[in-house]
This record gives C-alpha cells, sequence and structure tokens, in this order.
C-alpha cells in the first residue's frame, strides 16, 4: 500500500468535492490502485464558518505554512483558486520537495515558468490536469498519448459557462444579457462573470494546452482574446443561415514556425462535431499528423467532475510518475497576423455608391468577398453582412478603420472557422 | 537518454506503420522525451517480399526465437495481428521479462487472463493502448484518469468498418451488400469481412474495455454479438422516422452487480453526439458517477493512427511506466437477460385478430408497448412495426418464438437505447 500524507489548499466548491470524492471512494481506490491517502491540515480562510462538508476543526487551519513546513505532507493540493498567494503557495510547496496537484489555471498560466524551473530545481513534480478543461484528460493525453504527432491544429470549447449561453442565445434567440442573468441564476455563471465571458479563463486554459501541443512556450500574454458580450441574437441568426453555429472557440495553429492562439466568437460548421458540444460541456478537437481528427468531450467544471481530475493527479503523484512539462523543440513565435475568414456586420448609410465604395476599401487591404447579403429596409442605415475569403487580420483590421462612419457603422465582426 | 532495443514481430500495414512514425519523428521524440529506439530485429514471414517501406535485410528474421531469445531487445512490438501464434510470442516474451507493445485485441481478449498472470509472474509488463480504437487514448483514460469513478454505462462505436457500411446506407440509402462492397474497394473492409460486420472485433474490443472500466471480468465469450448484415434500408428509414440513428454499438451497463455487455445494431437519438460519428471514425461515451459524461472521438484504424498509439505504449515501456491491469474488486457476473427497448420489425398476415394477438403474445411475456406502425400495403403479408417499453432479452426471445408463421415474419428485431 502506498500511504500518502496530504494537505490541502481551500476547502471550497473544488476543494470540498476532492474531500468528499476520496471519503467515497477510497477503500476502492486502497483495494484496486493501492493507495491511501491521509488529510492532515487543510488552509481556510475561517475555521469556524459552517461548511457543507463535515470535516474535524483539529486539521483545519488559517496557516500555509502549517502544510508548507510540515515535512511529514508529501503532497499538496492546491484547490484556492486564483493567482495570489495560490502561485506562491505551490512555489514553496515545490521548493520543500512536496508534489503538488492543482486546478488552478489562472497561477499555471501566468507562473508556469517560474513552477516548473522551481520544479526542475528542487526535484518536485507539479500535477495540473484538472486546471484544463475538468475531466477531461486533455493534458494527459497530449503528454502521454500524442507524443509521435506534429499537432498542427487544435480547437477547444473550453469554457463552460460561455458555450451554455451561446447555447441558449442559439436555442431560444434571448439576448445576451438574459442568458447571461439565467446562467448566473443557475449557477453557471459568477456574479462577476468577467473571466469567462471575456475570454480570459478561455485563455488562460488554451495558453497551458497550446504550449503543451506545440512543443512552444505560448504566453498567456501573447493570445489575442475576446468575449462574447457584444454577440447579438441577430448575429447568431445570420450564422445559423450561413450553415453555421457560434461557438466561443479557442484555436491553436501552426503555420510554418510561427503559432497563432487566440480565443474569441467563432462560427463553427454546423456539421462539424464541435457544433453539437452544447450547454455547459467543454470539448478540445485537435489534428495531429499520425492520429488524425481527435476530440475530446465532457465536463469542464464542477466540483466532482474536477475532483475526479485531481484524485487522477493525486495517483500519479503518490506513484511518482513523470509530470507533465514543456519541452520546447521548436522556437516558435506568436503572431497576431493569422489568417482567417471573417463574418462583417455592417449598418450602412442607405446612399448610392456606399456598397462599392467598402467592397473597393475591403479589396484594396487584399481581404476578398466570399458572400454579400444586403436586407433593404428603407431605413437610413441598411444592415449589410459580408463573409470574406481567407484574409489576414491586420489587413482586415485596417480595412475596417478606414471604414468611416460616414459610409457605415461596423455593427459586429465574427471569425468563420472551417474546421 | 533512454535507449531502447526493439524486436518487431511483424511488418505489416501496422508494423511498417511504427517503423515509418518512430523513422519519421525520431529525432524529436528524442529532443523532447529523451527516448531512443533501435530496432535490431523484425518477424517477417518472407525476407525476400517487396515492401513498401525499406529495411535492410540483415535485420529481418524468419525465426521468433531470433527476436525472443535475444537479451539485448528489452522491448517487442507485436504487430502480427490474430490469435496464434502471437498470443503465444507475447506469452514468451513476457516470460523472458521483455516488455511488449500490442495492437492486437483479438490475442489480448482471448488470453489476457494467462498473459497478465506471466507478466505478473515474470515481472514484464504489457501495453496495449493501440488494441482498442487506435489512436484513441480510451485505455490510458480508464486506466490513468478515471479510476475515482464508478462507471455505470460505456457506449462505443468502436469499429470503424461497420460504422462506415451504415454511414452509407443511412446517407445514401444503399442496401447492405452494395455498401459492403464499396468498403472493400475502398479498403474500408477486409476480402473476408466477417470479423467486422459479424461483431465480432467490437466484441474483442469491448471485453478489454468493459473489465478495465468495470473491474469485473468481461470474458469474450459472455459478450452477447450481433452483427450488421441483416440491416435492411428498411429498417435505417424506420428508425429515422422515429427520431434514430441506427450504430454497431458496444454496450456495456452495471445493474447492481451485475455487467451487461453486448454488440449488436442500436438505435440511438440523432441528438445524441454518438450519432454523428459516421464514417469510419470511432468513438467512446461512457458515464461516470463523478467525471460525468465522457466522450472520445478519433481514428479506430489505420498505419499511422494505430502506430501515434503504438509508440506512446513504446515510451511508456521504455520508462518503466505501469502497464494498464485489470484489478477486480467486485464480483460481478455478466447475465444475458438485459433490458432494453426493442424495434420489432414483422410482417403480419393481413386478417383480422392478427394485431390482437401479437399484442397479446407480447403481453403475456411481460414486453409492453410504446409505439405501433401499420402500413397497410394491400399485399397478403402487412409490414408491420413494434417498439417497446423497456423490456427483458429473455422474454422478448419469448415472446417472438411464440409469434408463429401462421400469425406473422419477423423481419428484424434491433435495440434501441435512449444512452
Amino acid at each position: 500500500m502506498n500511504e500518502t500524507t496530504v494537505g490541502f489548499l481551500g476547502l471550497g466548491n473544488i476543494g470540498g468535492g476532492v474531500v468528499r470524492l476520496l471519503r467515497e471512494m477510497g477503500g476502492e481506490l486502497e483495494k484496486r490502485e493501492s493507495v491511501k491517502y491521509s488529510i492532515k491540515k487543510i488552509l481556510v480562510r475561517d475555521i469556524y464558518k459552517k461548511r457543507s462538508i463535515d470535516v474535524p476543526k483539529n486539521i483545519l487551519t488559517t496557516n500555509a505554512e502549517d502544510i508548507i513546513g510540515d515535512p511529514e505532507i508529501t503532497l499538496v493540493v492546491e484547490a484556492l483558486g486564483g493567482d495570489m498567494p495560490a502561485a506562491e503557495y505551490i512555489k514553496q510547496a515545490l521548493m520543500a520537495g512536496k508534489s503538488v496537484v492543482t486546478a488552478n489555471k489562472l497561477a499555471l498560466a501566468t507562473h508556469w515558468r517560474e513552477l516548473l524551473a522551481t520544479a526542475d530545481e528542487y526535484g518536485s513534480k507539479l500535477y495540473f490536469e484538472a486546471g484544463v478543461c475538468g475531466a477531461i484528460p486533455i493534458i494527459r493525453t497530449v503528454t502521454d498519448s500524442l507524443q509521435a504527432n506534429r499537432i498542427d491544429r487544435l480547437y477547444g470549447i473550453i469554457n463552460g459557462t460561455t458555450n451554455y449561453i451561446l447555447s441558449q442565445m442559439s436555442g431560444k434567440g434571448v439576448s445576451y444579457a438574459d442568458a447571461l442573468y439565467e446562467a448566473q441564476q443557475m449557477g453557471i455563471a459568477e456574479p462577476d462573470p468577467t473571466a469567462d465571458v471575456e475570454g480570459g479563463d478561455a485563455a488562460c486554459k488554451l495558453a497551458i494546452l497550446s504550449t503543451l501541443a506545440f512543443h512552444s512556450l505560448v504566453p498567456l500574454d501573447d493570445i489575442y482574446s475576446r468575449g462574447i458580450t457584444t454577440i447579438t441574437p441577430l448575429d447568431i441568426e445570420y450564422g445559423k443561415e450561413l450553415g453555421y453555429t457560434l461557438k466561443l472557440l479557442a484555436t491553436s495553429k501552426r503555420e510554418g514556425g510561427i503559432v497563432c492562439s487566440r480565443v474569441h466568437p467563432t462560427f463553427v460548421p454546423q456539421t462539424h462535431p464541435l457544433a453539437s458540444v452544447s450547454g455547459s460541456y467543454n470539448a478540445v478537437y485537435l489534428f495531429g499528423h499520425a492520429c488524425g481528427e481527435m476530440m475530446l468531450f465532457g465536463r469542464g467544471a464542477g466540483d466532482y467532475p474536477t475532483a475526479s481530475a485531481v484524485v487522477s493527479d493525486m495517483i500519479a503523484a503518490a506513484r511518482g510518475e513523470a509530470a507533465p512539462q514543456y519541452r520546447m523543440t521548436s522556437e516558435s513565435t506568436i503572431t497576431p497576423n493569422w489568417e482567417s475568414r471573417y463574418f462583417i456586420r455592417l449598418k450602412a448609410l442607405d446612399k448610392p455608391g456606399v456598397l462599392g465604395t467598402i467592397a473597393g476599401i475591403l479589396g484594396k487591404h487584399k481581404v476578398s468577398i466570399a458572400s454579400m447579403r444586403q436586407n433593404p429596409t428603407g431605413e437610413t442605415h441598411a444592415p449589410l453582412l459580408f463573409v470574406t475569403h481567407l484574409a489576414r487580420e491586420l489587413d482586415v483590421r485596417a480595412a475596417l478603420a478606414e471604414i468611416g462612419e460616414d459610409i457605415a457603422t461596423i455593427e459586429n465582426v465574427i471569425y468563420v472557422e472551417d474546421v
């Protein structure tokens, strides 16, 4: 029997879920996996707070040092969330030679390089399967199953909150605000939804995932990220008519030696498996030169799905199995000038020659038009919709900047990915 | 650098694919994974046969003993396929203390118990990610990621040939024979398609997968298996009208202490992710009590997808990582008397009272009817379609056995799974 003494940092939704799952499945894990965990200390903010989980008061502490400084504790489960002090605690635990299991994508995405260097220096290990897409074993798949692949493209629906909101908007035709409100009522969106709806959460996960998949450090700051707050039911409706479903898609592609990583609302073909990922589910679709297309689908959040991944890492840690590392083999660079197709919705002044002017400006910037739709309304500003052929991001931005308000108002620009 | 001397058993489609992939990615794997493989010997049937891959003649041998008896070779890649002599070679290699990587589901499903006992006794290791669903890391997911789960249901589209044939029948309305012929022309079906179309190949994979997922030995012989050879475009058409897509589904469910494992044509709801798995793709959909729903989708066959999985196992072997084992924790039994809904298509004698007689016989056997459709054709035998509520397999069989030819001819019986 492999016995491990564990310290927990945090006993909220995730920490509590892990404790409950260990209690429930501990006997099974002993019999089946020959691992046994005893929880010695749990860091909390308030020892006397009422909790949904019953834990002896004497194992709770408000002092992280009771865990990090205890040599008996060889495994630390970090479930505080947020950047600091979580990242600092992880670092200190690694410096103390402990294994660390975390679900904290933000601490990881922002301090990864430093944390891995620390782990290397002190011979300790950092596991983070739960940090990306909850229960879905995407980290293990990329690091333990796809090593012989050159992964060229990776697409993720990796934020359940926004996928739920977009699914509701798409299915019921409700506004962004109404869908967000409903998601908040259901506990799917936070009271402050910024990190989810603005794309920051997805960008953290994409930074981690792309770095591992492309073997090239993709810094969080280099990921272009745009959220779903400006999406209207009209955009979704127009997209549907063209055969597309709208997703907040995290995209990473290799183009030559360059990796393009970005998070933004994207139209994907209705027939693609990614289009069928609805509600709060997550999925990662990737293309490796040997494995071909692959998609992993499942629960990206929630106490038990996250705990499922955390416990798998705790078993790996107890056995001293290798922890995921990024091993850079190419000096790739990130580019803000990726190639994409664009869905451009405008309101144009309803006067002769405007259409030609807009087409001319796009053309001048090498943005070629694949299809155009005009909804004549008799209003002063007529809705106008362009879908472009493949074009370069900076070209599109330059073209749009040149379209002045005396010609048209740009209502929305959405990416179109033929996956 | 972790250097491993390897012997190959077989240099066909899969063996050749692995050799090619190692050549192509060897440099990358050295840099990134610190593993290096040198192929010392390859067992072939005919040294002088023309091959699509260029291999020095002096490393080819027709004598397995040159590999199994060579102490320098510490890793054997078995890519012969078939039951014997592959299973015997695997056993001998394990007895010689070597690690073995295989893609051979048949040898594994039929000799697993013996092979694992041998590995245990001789301290050697057997890896088989490529044996189930090619590139899809389903073995690793079940053994390394879902340990804290009680998996209660598992559904697989785990035979690409039949999925291709059914997709063609469904999309184009062609007959089974025509779709099979086309698949053979395209190299998707073998000249002798029996193992695929009769469900045997899927049953092997299901035996392995269910044993690992349910922690309870599921012997191949206990898996009920029926193929797709009797499926007609009419069945598919009727199913579509009811909102279902037809798949050759491998199903394992836990009902109390009993595991039901079976492979047969099954209608799944058109809206379920499994319904969107078309062509020669594979997918496994499972439900764990902690992780919730999860689906893995990808290429289940082909030289490079299979090689992708084989190489991941070769890396695990080189590092001495744990090989998947089944650790039985429950004394489950297999039952042939599972519960399902049924789609029953008959041709009934077009005379008064027949419908009542059939309904009476079903009712007597506790098979309750959910919906009924009659297509009056004016012919002597009228097409009749029943869909039942949940019923027991043995009850349905008894009922159908009682419906004599003076009442109706049973044209087809297909399972309906509301997943």
